[in-house]
């Protein structure tokens, strides 16, 4: 047989990989459906066969046929005739590969069966408050993953391994001096806000019927541009987004009588997310490159519009009356600069997932510098209640009263995620980054938001971010759309313009 | 190395055969979400990756490894020692493995094609009641099925093949004298009905809202004893149940709010199907055997519960009540006889899906009648648009004013699907000699329904027919059961004794 074209083995190479899409589609819904109301004596079998695809994708993602395809068009004389499209995907696939590979198969089994163990002491340990309960899970995990590091190798930090799977091209070094000037500003800040008074926020928790929550939901969601045509608004306990394809980007969100911001604020958020996956390139699809290039950058999406857009003055001016309609009699009395206030209101709190937009990178810190310390052997494993706990104080100034409201609060840690905890706070400053430079473009941004023109807001993002999809890294996409590096000024500057001015402080 | 113990080379067979299960309830869940409201954009990709799934499917059903299994299994020695679950097991993939087998894969692709075009160019010649569109198509799918009955061999008559694929053990023979019985008693007696006052039924056709109807579904499903933690129910266009595992059994429904019995009868006959689902051993998940034995037994349980429960008078005495609660003022003054006259009117119509439970099987027959003169070459393509009409007239005495809402009305010629049909009819059959054996051992069946306990006759039918799935073939059941084979009889005695009193005929 003579030599394989380069447009035949690049085909039957897209084939392959597409094929290890449509799996991951395929999970994907089945993980949808299992958290918007599959039947409960069915979850065990749908969770096995969740199981059986996804070691067909790790099977395929590490075969001998994926090493041959990567082998060949690595090539030379193959490589530089491939679309930009299959060099990128061969780029993420010889990623996962050799990551895979490199970990001794009986070694990663052991460590699956390890995390699956964890995840359900550390539910135990949280419900029970234990920490001790959990130690010796946590510690073999970091165990393992500090073997994993040595095994794919690491340049300047170990950590900074990790942090490379979430978010290419963040270190230590860069984190590090992000988080140095964010606590240098922030933690005064906030001793300020807590100081002054607080605003009032009692309507917040009266009576809102879910069925309007849901209609003011569908409402905002449409305003932002979300394409009900590629997706649909479902409920869930644990609010997501997941993009199966563009053209099926689906929300769940969670309606609380008692408090109707965990609904709106919620939906907005991962409307955020959702207007990523909606709008990628339809090029991409077939390929692993149809999804968002970061967990930062897409943090950046959700945040910009639950909190640049959702806790808006103006959004509130065009959408409050809306609001009052819907609710009870709750806002009758209360004026629009009081519900601004309050759905503003700063204050420190032990759970990351209630954190408002200020305080909330402070705990990502806490998380950060744990993780750090761990995997540079400062910080042993059966210290970290007391150190979680006093690291809390120095930031936040408040004291978890126990440990399930502290270092065990957290899902990530018992699955083994390590570094994931940073790309929240990326999200915030990449936002703020975004904003800046929206606002050359966009100079009238107040008054779209205000107007409920949201549409150039959204074809911005498509424009610089979205359709994009995995093509740019996010180091990358941040440096075409704003013309420089991580910088979090933006984001410190925009908290002490916009708190200053809601508690009145002297700058 | 050694020969292979038999444990553990069944072991190795039923991890296959669950693999392929696996596949299977993946793309059930994918099915059901395309019917329940899957956004429309992404219906093109979901349907490419349901493609992928089932060609998974179909290459591990015809493998080599497969044919390896088959063989290995097979041999006396091993076939002795096999448990009884995987014994009919390896009957089920064997016999799917000879039928893919024996077609030529080319030709088997072209047919494949042509499947897929054929449904399309049915859907167009239907909207435009355009037979010759069709008849081209029609004209091949005939001609390759008649292909494949020469591969596949024959007993008796051609058509036993196809009749054989959706009713194992039913021949021509049996049916022509089932429904030459049916004919003979059940023409007659519509006569008789056609030229007897008509019950009033404008009331069934008055705005009742959907929210209400929806309400009185659930209501008669947990009445029904289905398992809400084992399924749920949706809203879809056309009306299914399906059976993911006995633990996900989902029933969806139609509301029309100017005709409740769409909703009402659909629910209840849907429910009837996910009885069955649901109540299959468990011990059967993950190998082929985990559904309903035949399309015939399945019907049977569908339409006991939507006729021999859903139209019966005590049942109405119960829900009657609940049902003009929930609805507007159209019932208020509707006697429950009258109620019970309109819901089980009889009226010849040209439309299989519309039609009463009297005239459904000349509907049927007609089909039948034609399916065997095709495959037995007496019948051609062309005439069928004639030959229909003729035969609608013979039995229903309507004949149809066009071919849209004739010959062309369904579409399961166009997939290729001959010998489907028959079953739906042996469905009627069947409920009616199941009811004869249930009244041995329920005597009080009438008090059952009228108290609202239908909790006995559900658990007659579980330990009767649910739990063994396809343990057992149709007719062993039947015998089983019944202690005799197929027989109309039964049935003409219901339709006899329940419309001359509805229509005060003499008999």
């Amino acid at each position: 047989m003579t030599q394989q074209t380069t447009l035949s083995l690049e085909k039957e190479f897209l084939d392959y990989v597409k094929k290890m899409q449509h799996l991951n589609e395929a999970i994907g819904l089945m993980y949808w459906d299992l958290r918007t109301g599959a039947p409960k004596k069915g979850v065990e079998q749908r969770s096995e066969i969740i199981g059986t695809l996804s070691a067909d994708m790790f099977a395929m993602s590490t075969s001998d046929e994926m090493k041959s395809y990567i082998d060949r068009l690595s090539k030379p004389e193959q490589a530089d005739r491939l679309s930009d499209v299959t060099k990128k995907t061969l780029e993420e696939v010889k990623k996962e590969f050799e990551r895979n590979a490199k970990i001794p198969p009986a070694e990663f089994k052991e460590y699956v069966i390890l995390q699956s163990k964890a995840e359900s002491v550390w539910e135990e340990a949280k419900n029970s408050s234990d920490f001790a309960l959990f130690q010796p899970y946590l510690e073999k995990l970091v165990q393992f993953n500090k073997k994993f590091i040595e095994y794919w190798g690491y340049e300047g930090n170990r950590y900074n391994t990790l942090l490379d799977m979430y978010e290419p091209g963040v270190t230590v070094d860069i984190l590090d001096e992000v988080f140095a000037k964010l606590r240098e500003r922030i933690v005064p800040l906030l001793q300020k806000i807590t100081e002054s008074q607080k605003p009032e926020t009692s309507f917040l928790f009266e009576h809102f019927p879910k069925d309007k929550q849901k209609e003011f939901s569908l409402h905002v969601l449409k305003d932002m541009g979300y394409d009900f045509d590629s997706g649909r608004l479902d409920e869930t306990v644990h609010p997501f987004a997941i993009g199966l394809n563009p053209g099926d980007v689906r929300v769940t969100t969670k309606y609380m009588e008692n408090d109707f911001r965990t609904a709106v604020f919620g939906t907005i958020h991962e409307g955020g997310h959702a207007l990523y996956e909606q709008n990628i390139s339809t090029e991409l699809v077939g390929t692993p490159l149809a999804t968002g290039t970061s967990m930062g950058i897409h943090e950046s999406q959700s945040l910009f519009w639950e909190n640049f857009v959702g806790r808006h003055k103006g959004f509130w001016k065009n959408h409050y009356s809306t609001l009052q309609q819907l609710g009870g009699q709750q806002f009758d009395r209360v004026e629009l600069d009081d519900f601004y206030r309050a759905i503003n209101i700063v204050e420190p709190s032990f759970i990351r997932i209630e954190a408002d937009e200020m305080t909330y990178p402070l705990h990502i810190m806490v998380r950060y510098e744990i993780e750090k310390g761990l995997f540079n052997d400062e910080i042993e494993v059966k210290d970290l209640p007391r150190i979680w706990n006093e690291k809390m104080n120095e930031y936040l100034g408040v004291t978890p009263k126990n440990d399930a409201v502290g270092v065990l609060q957290d899902v990530h840690w018992s699955g083994g995620s390590f570094g994931y905890f940073p790309s929240y706070a990326l999200g915030y400053i990449y936002a703020a980054q975004l904003k800046n430079a929206m606002l050359k473009d966009l100079p009238d941004f107040d008054e779209l938001v205000e107007s409920g023109n949201l549409t150039p807001i959204k074809e911005w993002f498509t424009a610089h971010i979205h359709q994009f999809g995995k093509m740019k890294k996010p180091i990358e996409i941040l440096n075409d759309v704003t013309g420089e590096g991580l910088n979090p000024d933006y984001l410190i500057e925009y908290f002490e313009e916009k708190y200053s001015s809601i508690y009145s402080l002297n700058r």
